[in-house]
């Protein structure tokens, strides 16, 4: 057999996908339908199968068909799905066994904890827990850092964006930090001029999900290929046969359901649109995780927020709950455009976002490299905010350093996707615009065919077959910087 | 280690159960919330897991550990574990790998064809496929009778009712066919004096989903481990700590969902009350398929369609659909009690349900025993159906042969559960009444905790621990006959 060690390697990835599916599908089941008295047996059930994909994959036997398979006579395409895999192998191998327990352990607890010690503002009972995830996370960066010749937390944002360093993130955010609070400022002070007219509830759930299918269908979601269901923590899970995006519904506010359900949607395109003939194969996987939320940003920032989306939406949103002052169009607009700094990072604008992720990613960072303990989190959060937004969280954790679930499971890294999202969306509309120069036209009148057919030849249909940069350059012409970012708030905004 | 077989062996049953899990789970919502477009993805992802959990049940090291534990020093129950553990073993090891696949691969087939063939009454096109699925079966059949030195039928029987044979059968249905085809003559004529007034729709979806929610609670289903959702074929899935029953709704017709929900509801509740510090081992699982359907029909059919049950339900039907002339008391329950001899198994009445069982069974044991050939099976239809029913199916496939799904994918030795649950329910009912003297005020006061004791106590809380002949023994003091049905018919019908 032709190619036989990377015939090997296709067959056992195709293996671990298949079983991804059931736990994607198990997975979201447990946030969206299971009962509670299913949790533990759920839980037992999804680490069996957890245990035995991990064994798989690190197989000796498939580190030895990667190395073999190197000299195989590979296509570009094949080139790419074996670097992938080799990814995904070497993540996987490196840990200890008994690391990658006693983490899992250590989160679990950390995070169960976390849910009633985050309401009762229990910082010092959350800290003692966070303390050993932190410990265990060190220790996996410095075994992977190790490995990667890196430092250890650049050895953690490789699990995230693969290309991406601090260094990078330095000079990115470095950028954003000179000139985002003077324009969060500006944009606070432009828009506390106007009044504005806060939609009236109640807006009965049935409705709301009648307006959020329509969002979702006229956003070319593929319901042939997804559903749309309710849980506490909105997400995109499923296969990329089968979407499942998810949202929660307050009787109250329209529109967090609402832009909620367009942010998955941006998800759920990507995820219907990876490489079709290679679905299984790790080079159809979506890129990293900061590309994904560039997709949810594009559609629910650059695309949806707009003047020109939003004045295209407003007739779907009356005919579901009859007219009002609010829904008048320049004040629809203007309220779903506020910049309001405060203290909840999911609750942010787009304004004030970037300032919740990079005070993060610095303690983060920080962290990690063993330059701070979990002790001096608070203060430097406090620091951070009224240096940012000029908000003080002394005391108050819940709302500060114990709003996120990220760190308590220890996912380090993670979080400077968000803004590395934002900026990607930022670049790629921008590039969009110059390839279609009645983009705002077509989005006026509802005809988004174009600019989803320009993602989809540009991210879609690429999966993870070149790296971020090759990628972005591809699609834009240059690699990631904050200049669209700052051009798209800049003419929103002020 | 002490039982260091029998502990392999434990160990190796938990982790096939967590994988079931999340095959049940994932069967599920196949059929109850997949869109079309994940067909494929999923059919492979079970597949996979289904061949990973053969390969590991079938493993030689399980055969050693099976005889090895024998000599072990075992209590009552842990004896009572191995034994179903080596009767699963030996039933999935008995088969070489080629015939399970070429069955799987021919069943599927079968019944993807009948979808449409059914509709089209296109018998030639079923037969052809049916003749290959009829072939591989009785190759199982004739593997699995060497094995147990059984009849090739009697082989396949054994699957589903582990102490039932064919000779036993043919003792019960004799003694049903003595007396049945008159008892059923006598009902129709008793009713057709009776003019009836039927239920008036539409009665919406919503409504019948409350009605049913209202129904299960009343009937003790545990909302905090389980959920009804709708299908197109209902079910009752999912796994003891999470069972999930479906049901269709019908806007003309009220009865078929709401007792659709009870006969789930019976099933769901065996599930939800098998012995839970045995979970996830063989003695744990539910006894057989007549056993399960014992519970089922009990609840629908002894319990549910009594007197005093529909005059207790009767204000929560009308509580959501309003009054009307069809909810007078008397005539609600003899609506509920109709006898209506048809084409159709699954719209039987209690009374003519067994003709449509024993013709299959009689059908199904000489096509196995080669006796028959697929193409004499439409001939002896219509004459069985003449003879029990006085309905001819000659040339009326659609209605008759081709309607059940159960012989598609080789399914044979199944359809007895249902007449043998009918017998099974109607002698428990009579055992429970003669244990509690106030049955039946209780019910018409919508008491039903004891009777669900006696339940609990009598079948649901052993399992397998007991083989059937035992368990029904215990329980009512002799093993099944036909008595307790017919006494349970006459009472109600004559
Ligand atoms: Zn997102
Ligand atoms: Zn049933």
């Amino acid at each position: 057999m032709e190619n036989k060690n990377y015939q090997h390697l296709t067959r056992t990835f195709q293996r671990l996908s298949r079983f991804s599916h059931l736990s994607a599908i198990a997975g979201w089941d447990m946030f969206a339908m299971m009962p509670p008295g299913g949790s533990n047996a759920r839980s037992e059930a999804l680490a069996e199968l957890g245990v035995l994909q991990h064994q798989i994959l690190t197989d000796k036997q498939v580190g030895e068909w990667l190395r073999n398979a190197e000299q195989e006579n590979l296509n570009d395409l094949e080139q790419a799905n074996l670097r992938e895999m080799a990814r995904h192998y070497q993540q996987a191998a490196l840990l200890p066994e008994s690391l990658v327990e006693a983490k899992s352990l250590a989160g679990s607890r950390c995070e169960h904890a976390w849910r009633t010690q985050r309401p009762n503002n229990d910082w010092l009972g959350f800290a003692e827990n966070l303390k050993e995830v932190v410990k265990l996370s060190r220790e996996e960066a410095r075994i992977r850092a190790q490995a990667k010749n890196c430092s250890p937390y650049d050895a953690l944002l490789d699990i995230f964006e693969p290309d991406m360093t601090s260094a990078r993130l330095d000079v990115l955010f470095g950028d954003l930090k000179s000139w985002l609070p003077e324009l969060l400022t500006k944009a606070v002070e432009k828009q506390a001029s106007k009044t504005l007219i806060a939609p009236q509830g109640p807006f009965p759930v049935e409705h709301q999900r009648q307006l959020g299918l329509e969002a979702m269908k006229r956003l070319g979601f593929d319901f042939n290929a997804g559903r749309l269901d309710v849980s506490a923590h909105p997400f995109c899970g499923g296969v990329p046969e089968d979407v499942r995006i998810t949202t929660r519904y307050n009787e109250h506010d329209l529109l967090s359901a609402l832009f909620g359900v367009i942010h998955e949607t941006g998800h759920a395109r990507y995820e219907q649109n990876l490489p079709r003939n290679w679905l299984g194969q790790p080079v159809s996987y979506a890129r990293s995780t900061a590309i994904h939320e560039s997709q949810s940003l594009f559609f629910e920032m650059q695309l949806a927020r707009s003047d020109a989306f939003l004045q295209h939406l407003l007739p779907a949103v009356v005919a579901q709950f009859g007219p009002q002052s609010a829904f008048e169009a320049s004040n629809f607009v203007a309220w779903n455009q506020r910049v309001k700094p405060g203290f909840i990072r999911i609750d942010a604008d787009e304004v004030s976002y970037p300032a919740h992720v990079i005070l993060r990613y610095e303690i983060e960072r920080a962290l990690i490299d063993g330059e701070i303990e979990v002790d001096d989190i608070p203060a430097l959060w406090d620091e951070k905010m009224r240096h940012w937004l000029g908000l003080s969280t002394e005391g108050n954790y819940r709302d500060g350093c114990m709003q996120d679930i990220h760190w308590t499971d220890g996912g380090f890294g993670y979080f400077p996707s968000y803004t590395l999202g934002a900026m990607y969306a930022a670049q790629l509309m921008h590039a969009a615009r110059n390839a279609m120069p009645d983009l705002e036209s077509r989005i006026a009148s509802g005809d988004f065919s174009t600019l989803f057919e320009w993602l989809r030849q540009n991210i879609w249909q690429h999966g993870s077959r070149f790296g971020t940069s090759q990628l972005i350059q591809q699609a834009t012409g240059e690699d990631l910087n904050s200049r669209y970012f700052r051009e798209h708030l800049t003419a929103r905004y002020l």
